[in-house]
């Protein structure tokens, strides 16, 4: 372990595609906590899609990084000094510490989490943040039913994978659209999607309409573009489109949008955007249901996992190619 | 009076822009009721925009019109013959009798309606189903609350011009899209919408701005394409969009869509489709509400009134051009 506080640093903002040299590194003292705070030593961080959008001075639903600061992001950290009769050190803590590898917290912005009930990496991903956003979308907006069809884009992803299995806990019938045959194995093999359409496979809306021989009742929208079009043309009366995210247009200064909103129209469905924030009464409940879902091996995921700190902005930039599959998390050196 | 039933038919199906000549018109002998049937003579007859999805075997909501049949359509009559013993000879009645002079119906398909409440010709357009889509799309998706932003596309029209007067009433402030100053002007004076920009002004994003200093809480879509992507660049957080129609696409086979969705995600907002019919149980509060309004004088319209069955395929074909103000009828020789 150094003795230094390693720390990446938004350099400037990209237009259109994001890379590696939008990122400074950077060395600094380890911060002293001051009276009521505790020093967690991160051990995993996040990179999360979302993370692009505070990139930007886009209008968002949350402020920008400014150039310079520390990049934001979920952490799983130890705590390794306290001046806060609140929190001991040896702590386990969930937070949001950002891209670097110590940071003072007050106690109140981290959240204590068992140290071995499920690996602690979990808590960014399938018990995290993305799990949460699966739990919320399916609860407020997809409420999919005993044997209706929910069709997940993305689903490879974080939140993706997470979304089909809770549809299956629920009854319904999961079919994943991923990309290339990897991930469609992943999907369907591991995961345990009722099926899975390869939206690089040249027929996607023929594979897609042979997946879903009732229609589709949910659709949850991480993509846009050519995928939504495709789906549009499925969807059964009264569908409901949890909008969690955009993905393909992230990095597209000219993005795409939806081609034909007709059938919303002719199928009355509905297609509402959340942020899973905006729900943190429901948070501990969520969390709690999803790590009961893992320790009783109903809900499987796989990490991609990038070593180091320096690792960071690769994983994050990778997160755009198509090339991951499940979440993609930082294990700093411990 | 003639003694023939004056009827017109789908005569083929368009590709692309609806015109005259996809109608054709036909005598045919007056038909007989049967028992438990009425004979009704119609005195007006609704055009609207949903009739263009009936010409067509494309996906929608509701069966195409075969090649041959009478148009669908709206009506109110006089029961002029009755071998039923629910309804009497003389009743006025509102139904969906098509696009012919005489019709023979069960009189279970009817609505009987007082001959004196209201002129006859709004229980097809602000007492009728644009009046109550207007009233469903705001009870059920829209709910503006006192204070908040209402913007109308298409809002001279027969629902639109409802849906701002229905907002103000619930102390919303009602902004208009229409286009042209003649509409504009209709809108704002005669409506007594708070602001109304004219689409065609070559301004529609400055313009728009300009009438919601405070955003957009609830936009009522019934056009789709620019006037749409202006709309969402204006959305407050949670806005909610009652999805009525895309009126500037029914005629168009390449139909453009919403060029940047990711408004609706930034700021968590929702865009539900929805169709009057599937309402039924809300119906005769609606009606009955609306019609308090207009007896009251709360609630304003203006009828396109075309004279004669004949002229129906061109006032029908009117509805697409942009030239209408408030509901198009068709007033039958009496």
């Amino acid at each position: 372990m150094s003795d230094m506080n390693t720390r990446i640093l938004l350099a400037n903002r990209p237009e259109g595609a994001v890379s590696e040299s939008d990122f400074r590194i950077e060395q600094a003292p380890i911060p002293v906590p001051g009276d009521g705070e505790v020093l967690v030593r991160n051990l995993w961080l996040s990179v999360d899609p979302y993370m692009r959008g505070r990139m930007s001075t886009a209008r968002s639903y949350a402020t920008p990084v400014e150039i310079g600061d520390v990049m934001v992001g979920g952490t799983v950290g130890e705590v390794i000094d306290s001046r806060s009769p609140d929190m001991e050190a040896g702590a386990i803590v969930v937070g949001m510490l950002g891209w670097q590898t110590h940071a003072v917290a007050n106690p109140k912005t981290l959240k204590v989490v068992p140290p071995d009930r499920i690996p602690l990496s979990a808590y960014l991903g399938v018990a995290g943040m993305p799990g949460v956003t699966a739990w919320v979308g399916l609860e407020k907006i997809g409420q999919p039913k005993d044997g209706e069809t929910v069709v997940v884009s993305a689903a490879a992803g974080a939140v993706g994978g997470v979304v089909g299995q809770l549809a299956k806990i629920r009854g319904a019938r999961a079919v994943g659209i991923a990309g290339g045959q990897r991930k469609v194995d992943y999907v369907t093999w591991e995961l345990g999607f009722d099926a899975c359409v390869d939206y690089k496979g040249g027929r996607l809306e023929a594979d897609l309409a042979s997946a879903v021989p009732s229609g589709i009742d949910v659709y949850w929208e991480n993509v846009g573009g050519a995928i939504t079009d495709a789906v549009f043309k499925k969807l059964n009366a009264f569908a409901r489109i949890p909008l969690c995210g955009l993905i393909s247009r992230y990095n597209d200064t000219s993005p795409a949008g939806y081609a034909d909103p007709r059938a919303l129209l002719v199928t009355r469905s509905k297609i509402q955007g959340f942020i899973v924030t905006d729900w943190p009464e429901v948070w501990p409940r969520a969390i709690e249901e999803l790590t009961g879902h893992i320790e009783a091996g109903r809900l499987k995921y796989r990490e991609s996992v990038a070593e180091g700190i320096e690792s960071t902005p690769k994983a994050f930039v990778g997160l755009f190619s198509g090339s991951n599959i499940g979440k993609q998390v930082v294990r700093l050196a411990t």
